[in-house]
């Protein structure tokens, strides 16, 4: 395989050297023993430490204890955990439980983040009881065909952190480890993968076991080996596939480190913030109240449903939205509008039921009779009204209790009926936002901002 | 059949006087004469005053040349001119050409407004060679019917004439004095066409020859007896039936005179015109220019696409317009534009193409490398950039040359091009246009504006 000179470089940088394999797989060995040893369960080690696809300075240890299929859920889940922490009481400095389909342990062991995961050891990926039982059957997939495309996985997974889109969680909507093992088998290396890539259209299926494509609704289809029925890249966003895409164009043009390891990017100071969005001209509303306290993949998708509902709540008030974002942050949550319009006139149209149906035009006539501006009067065969409308200014309405009452996520209301703060233009710029909002003020793509900053146009290393 | 006190009085303002009919009895006589003396047309009154159905004060008389068939149409022009031109000469104080499907001529005599129109007798309404060739057949067709109900037909027109319904012209889009004819002939008198209306819908299909209702897409569809290819109601639209309809079911439930001749509206004042505007806090921008020297029904389609085109104009251009008219005025016309947004931040999106398209995708990115403010970004799929917009004031907008771009009229984009003014807020009034700009800014349905005034509230008399 023939390697560019900024992929030697790279792969210099990233290869985990031998002292953290050998840390990494004395404490895998140790705990794997630790599990066997107390039984009833059998450990594994999977995740890319036992693929050798970790990258040179990854603390994350996954070990997963198998036990037998025959006991139930409750079973599993009681004495799966009660293992889980009697190993981590053992070897952890410190150690807490989480929660994903099942509850599972995380803790703190020689400076890895190590995760302790119960599942049951089915005999075949096709009678899974829940999601995890799966992770097994991939390990041993990959673990078998991948060593001699261990360099080309690293250099993948570099590339997509590059572009900001590796990982499957729900903030990032980009591409997870087992994806890029897929597809560096699939294609058959680093290169080949990109040379595809630029090809790539919604729709584009994978399907390394000849399974045939069934009919996934995602735009990248890669078709799980051990298990037909799972899209594996049913977590990658439309943009983020793209950008991926975009990426591999780039790169292929003018090949360098800088798409491994893009220059830092500096946020935005306050002062550069407000004169962008002067330039701009348009009204910043941000919306903020305390972070839920729950993992991202359940918070990020209710923010986003948040956004939405509120997004909507603005269009039908009138105002005007250009774009909307949400962050969770650590301590603080962030739905962000920027818009056209914040204020408008008190005239609104309100559009009743048609001439035809005298019962509910009669009803309608007679509930606007006072309190109206104008009409009745009829467009299209509809009687339609004009009224005063509650809200004329979006700041406002975002400050009332109006809030409240659209399709909010179940705990993101929860925290917004403690209370929840607004602000408006450049006083949404606090320093650990600053990132977001730059990313917001001046939106451009991964490629894009690398090229701003001069790197994209210029020659490779 | 039973009259209210108020049909009987509104009768007795409304049924011609024996002087008027002796008067115009006697000068369509005279012209009859005439034509048929000069040859080589036959003449015939038509329109209502051949069937008794004009109500008091009307001055119109319609005077027909029928011409042998087997003339060409220029023939036919050039003779059927020559002829109205003669008779014209001899009998008016003042005569000028005019233009429909054809020419005519258009004459005053005896304080008359007289037209003499030349069509062909054909044999049959089925062998027509042009639309005015019909008119002597539905003259014949009514004229036979229609005498029992004279009265009534008198007290539909007066009473289309009081909801602001009557007339098949292009402003109006209304009720033709044949179409009023016809539903009473239908229904068989005034009050059963009242009953029957107030249940009125889209599609409703009135056949009086049995022909079968074609698929008309009209919001009425009375099939014409004499052609049944042709919808009578064809000009009418959804909305003024629609204010029929509520304007029978007014009188229906508090009959007065006040429906036939409803008390005049006064146009509001400059101040209270302001005063409006401010309350509903919108801003009014209109631009007005010489009327094109054409009659209505070529002008007003002309006047409606080109405000069409330019509520285009302003909504791509990010500005939200809540209402438009067009006004065909005597000097001037004016198209006249409420919006709820007239000033727009700089920044506006612009939408390329996917990004699986990579030879426009590069296309574009180049494209925009210079001069955007932010981007290219990806979203769903396509890319997109932000730039500063050209034009971010509604009134800058309409008084550039941008505005000749769009579709507007033939005629109307002649004048203009001549030149047109702008004017903003109360501005826009002028005594001219003050009842159009009245009902503009207070929209109200005929029964509503009564309504207002506190006739329709009152028991009927």
């Amino acid at each position: 395989m023939t390697r560019l000179p900024c992929e030697v470089e790279v792969l210099h940088r990233i290869r985990p050297r031998e002292e953290e394999r050998a840390c990494l797989d004395g404490v895998a060995r140790q705990l794997v023993a630790a599990i066997d040893r107390e039984g009833p369960a059998r450990g594994m080690v999977v995740g890319s430490v036992a693929r050798s696809t970790w990258l040179s300075g990854d603390r994350d240890l996954d070990i997963f204890l198998l036990f037998d299929p025959s006991l139930t859920r409750e079973e599993l889940e009681a004495q799966g955990l009660a293992l889980a922490r009697r190993v981590a009481a053992r070897y952890a400095s410190s150690y807490h439980e989480k929660y994903a389909e099942h509850p599972y342990i995380n803790a703190s062991i020689d400076g890895l983040d190590v995760d302790l995961v119960p599942c049951f050891a089915v005999e075949s990926a096709a009678r899974i009881k829940s999601a995890v039982d799966r992770t097994p059957f991939h390990n041993m997939y990959i673990a078998t065909r991948i060593p001699d495309l261990v360099d080309d996985v690293l250099l993948l997974k570099q590339f997509a952190k590059g572009a900001g889109v590796y990982g499957s969680d729900q903030m990032t909507e980009g591409f997870s480890g087992y994806l890029c093992e897929l597809l560096v088998l699939h294609y058959g290396g680093f290169t080949p993968l990109l040379q595809a890539a630029v090809a790539w259209r919604p729709g584009t299926c994978i399907d390394l076991a000849g399974h045939a494509c069934k009919a996934f609704d995602e735009p990248l289809r890669v078709v799980d080996p051990v298990d037909p029925a799972r899209n594996v890249a049913a977590a990658l966003s439309l943009t983020r596939m793209c950008e991926f895409v975009e990426w591999c164009r780039g790169y292929r043009e003018r090949p360098s480190v800088a798409f491994f390891f893009p220059p830092v990017q500096e946020p935005f100071t306050r002062e550069e913030f407000a004169s962008r969005l002067e330039e701009r001209g348009t009204r910043l509303h941000a919306l903020s109240f305390a972070t839920p306290p729950l993992i991202p993949d359940i918070v990020v998708p209710q923010l986003r449903r948040s956004l939405e509902a509120l997004c909507g709540l603005l269009s039908r008030g009138g105002f005007v939205v250009h774009q909307a974002e949400a962050l969770m942050g650590e301590e603080h949550s962030l739905l962000l509008f920027e818009l056209l319009v914040d204020t408008v006139p008190p005239v609104v149209r309100h559009t009743g039921p048609p001439v035809w149906d005298p019962e509910n035009a009669g009803k309608f006539t007679e509930k606007y009779r006072k309190n109206r501006l104008s009409g009745p009067f009829i467009v299209d065969g509809r009687y339609h009204v004009e009224l005063l409308r509650r809200f004329t200014d979006a700041g406002v309405l975002l400050r009332s209790p109006e809030v409240l009452s659209v399709g909010l996520g179940k705990h993101v209301k929860r925290e917004m009926e403690r209370g929840w703060e607004v602000c408006e233009g450049v006083d949404c710029y606090r320093d650990e936002w600053a990132g977001f909002l730059s990313r917001f003020i001046e939106p451009a793509s991964p490629l894009a901002r690398m090229g701003r900053q001069g790197v994209g146009d210029t020659a490779g290393e």
